[in-house]
């Protein structure tokens, strides 16, 4: 029977408090367990408010994971909402909540205490931010509001192109509004490469959302203290009667700061392997604290619901015993879906990796999810980044169809072991013709990576410049002519097929790129190349695709031809 | 420029065989290499055959991948079909080939050999088993054979329920025939622990296929010369004017074998770690050849697309060059689709642990697979089997809608790098509503398997004999009227959120089980138990779904309750 009955405080019962909170009654019966939340929820499902604003999510009742009721019957966890923590005295071991409706200030002594007070959402200080019909997405509250405003609305503006101002968008045109999407980036989802969200960018538009790229939001024009237009850096004028403003977050750490807890360099909550602060019977958790960043081993918050559950579950496990497994590294593996496409990423992109001093390089695979006979395949872009050298895979982005989440969560599991592109390359994947391909498209980007390591087929990136290169486009000449590989004027085009017995036409001793439509032909131009006297000779890593999707030659107009520009892939024959 | 030219021949078109003809010409421009095939077709879709039967794939020219054309067009890779190499004369390095359509033979010399010869489907030695509408399926002439017997036929009888046996009973249901499915052992899927295929039986007899399980098929009926009916074992008449044997396969050894080439224990041809036979000119790949099983170390075949494509691009390299990477070790990942259900495995069953010798054990999940709150989450069950003690992962059974293959592969990945429950409840797997938990499935079964480990709440199999136990099932007594827990007499039934006021009610001292619905709530009991003086607690893994499936209770005619029996899974939870 356990004996020692603490008194362990929550500040926050969303995600990791709410996680901290069950497992520390699951590892100690008799000790004393208080939630505090100044919102009027607990245990929301945040990551649904998107959702149900457009109405996927009917039933409002479903984005309460778990209510009060529940946490006291089943877990003798007492819930304060509407409570707000608003100081901590280490030396006491108390804090201090304000009750917000009954206008009374108590406090409260603790053991151990869990701070998990999440992050609010930054509000640029432009002219008219206070406008009605302005909004930032956080909570259920918020939530209800823009749900209550929207019947009324007609135009509406997403200020941010990450996940929320993504998801938020998609749901407001679901619902019929005309949606405009900001984004002061030249890119939405600004932690991935540019050519693995052009597909993003073309679904959108495809589906009447109006993107403004490179562009942000300057004023509100408001009429009677309402908003009826934003105004944008450029000048241009997007008619608005319901504006989201999500343009990224500002961590809760005030109460922590104002308690002499000490901020890491990312302005998070420096926590140690345990989570807990530099007071020991002190931990924080979620989009406030510090997670360790697996590609780079640096300290950075991760704003993101699964580390916030997984290690809110661990500190209160160490509030409760005083011991527990450490905190795992994040590699912030997440996913969007807009409309039908997904895409994603887990750990570094190519520029971050660059950024972070990596000497690193990357493939590209277009590949379809399933076998390719089989109905129903959707064509995905793998991008797969690794360390020269060494092979070590640094991370992965993917966009498409089906099974995105899939090649993630395959790829965070192989970097949690610090994994190579040769291990990538021997992972025995489940195949099915409904379900994947004898060499699934991670396969094919590990077999293209050692390929370029073997020094058998170097890439460049897409992006790459071609005019210093002899550069010589593989695909048919109908091919071709639908869209032209973007370089200098002196691409050369000969079919595959035809390029063994037409070897006479090109200078084996300049250096030399090989295109095509999706990088399977041009590798196997590459090794053609290569072996017959080409000294240095580069496959076009993504192909023409990547290579328009790079370089960022956007049409102006919405997209017909194709939902997401990616090209259909060559017969699956790659390595 | 590659100045060796070697002469690489190659037997057998399919998967590995093409596979390394096209690697080993990549490697090597100037090389000879010829495939010769002894069947008409080369490099088709093995895995579509079903499909196509069906109409799902509509289109028989997408069945054949890659035709004798585009090999000699694209990889200047000459193909032989309809012709059988009959011979290797190891001492003078060549192979007789009979050509089958012109009647004569001839002999090739070699510097390297690629033996990739397949198997083929065993006939039991029955009476009948000659009749007309009597079919194995292995390749498209087999494939061609059955559909034009198919617009004639009402009554099929499918013998084996492994993969190519559930999916062409499918696929013979959809073409709207009358179908009974015949399997020797009490389960199809022999390989998985029975609770983990019996979503699957559900599955199929609500799809009006009629299951014969732990019955063979005695004899065939025939009226004059055509099948009417299949006899079985326990003297069961099934009318059938179609009959499909699917009981297995013999590897196809017998060329290999007369060139005195070693078989192993498995009696696939011996391997060395780069597909070398014991001739180190002779190489051998796909399911006539043994692999490393990652879980066990033990050479075996492998009759799966995968490794055979992967390694025959190793072979058909390392024929090429003299070097290449090491064959890696196969872990037997493998997924089958039956009408909406999916179910597949990595790595060991939990019988397969044990009788490997390990001291193996394993927790089950019953979780959505994705977000409960977002609409169209569908059940899964988890079956994840570990070592005692060390934690390690042994292998990994699922069953569900959504979402399988995806588990699969993370455990496939999970295991290549030796990895236990704990690296298992680390990963920073992707989430978002549509696409998974912020704990998912493979977490909790990860959480559960360390609560075991740790002595924090022990698991006992869904088949254990309760009769020794105090039992307690934690669900509402609804629940428990509508599927009560299959045990003894003495199961005490107190909802879980009373269990803390009813302690008095039972034995602390006796060794105690606690279950319910799909497991969250029973684990939540156990703790309380543990920690309110109870001795010795376990949860049920599996609850009382997984116990019905175990005990094989199966009800004898069609379920029309539920598809497949898997309970609506508890909150999300657990761990």
């Amino acid at each position: 029977m356990t004996e020692s009955a603490p008194t362990i405080l929550i500040v926050g019962g969303v995600a990791g408090g709410a996680s901290a909170a069950a497992r520390a009654r699951r590892m100690n019966e008799n000790a004393e367990i208080i939630i505090f939340e100044r919102d009027s929820y607990v245990s929301f499902a945040n990551c649904g408010l998107p959702y149900y604003l457009g109405g996927e999510i009917q039933d409002r009742e479903k984005l309460l994971v778990a209510k009060p009721g529940l946490f006291q019957r089943r877990f003798r966890i007492e819930v304060r909402t509407r409570h707000e923590v608003t100081a901590i005295d280490r030396a006491a071991k108390t804090i201090t909540v304000a009750d917000l409706d009954a206008g009374k200030t108590y406090t409260r002594s603790y053991d151990k205490l869990i701070v998990a007070p999440g992050a609010d959402p930054l509000v640029p200080p432009i002219p008219g931010k206070d406008a009605a019909g302005v909004f930032t997405l956080r909570n259920l509250e918020d939530t209800d509001k823009i749900a209550e405003a929207m019947p009324d609305a007609r135009h509406a503006v997403v200020v941010g192109g990450g996940y929320v101002g993504l998801e938020t968008a998609e749901q407001f045109r679901r619902k019929g509004l005309d949606v405009a999407l900001v984004e002061m980036q030249a890119q939405v989802m600004p932690f991935l490469d540019r050519e693995m969200v052009e597909p993003l960018h073309r679904q959108l538009e495809y589906n009447g959302i109006r993107l403004e790229l490179g562009n942000g939001i300057a004023s509100i024009e408001e009429v009677n203290g309402r908003a009826v237009a934003a105004v944008l850096a450029d000048g241009t004028r997007l008619p608005a009667d319901l504006i989201l403003l999500g343009v990224g977050v500002r961590p809760n750490v005030q109460l922590a700061e104002d308690a002499g807890l000490e901020l890491g360099a990312s302005r998070g909550i420096a926590t140690d392997e345990f989570m807990r602060t530099n007071d020991p019977d002190i931990y924080a958790v979620g989009d406030a604290a510090e997670y360790t960043f697996g590609s780079t081993g640096a300290k950075q918050r991760v704003p993101l619901a699964g580390p916030a559950n997984r290690t809110g579950r661990l500190a209160g496990e160490h509030a409760a015993t005083g011991e527990s497994r450490p905190a795992p590294a994040a590699w912030g593996t997440s996913i969007v879906r807009v409309f039908g496409t997904a895409a994603g990423i887990s750990g570094l992109s190519l520029r971050a990796a660059k950024e972070a001093g990596f000497d690193a390089n990357a493939v590209h695979v277009i590949a379809n999810h399933h076998a390719s006979y089989y109905p129903g395949a959707q064509v995905m872009a793998v991008k797969l980044v690794f360390e020269e050298g060494s092979g070590k895979v640094l991370g992965v982005q993917a966009v498409g169809g089906e099974g995105i989440d899939k090649r993630l969560d395959i790829i965070a599991t192989l970097t949690h072991f610090k994994g190579t592109v040769h291990d990538l390359a021997e992972l025995d994947l489940a195949y099915a013709p409904p379900f994947g391909s004898a060499k699934d498209p991670l396969h094919m980007a590990a077999f293209a990576a050692e390929n370029h390591l073997d020094g058998l087929a170097r890439v460049v990136q897409p992006d790459v410049d071609l005019c210093p290169y002899q550069t010589i486009d593989v695909r048919e000449t109908h091919e071709v002519e639908a869209l032209p590989l973007a370089g200098c004027d002196s691409v050369i085009n000969i079919p595959l097929d035809h390029l063994r017995d037409r070897l006479g036409e090109l200078d084996a001793s300049k250096p030399t790129v090989v295109a095509c439509r999706s990088g399977l032909r041009s590798y196997l131009g590459t090794r053609i190349l290569a072996q017959h006297g080409f000294k240095e000779v580069y496959n076009l890593s993504g192909a023409a695709a990547m290579r328009e999707f790079a370089l960022n030659r956007r049409l102006p107009s919405v997209y017909t031809a194709s939902t997401t520009g990616l090209p259909a892939p060559d017969a699956v024959i790659i390595d």
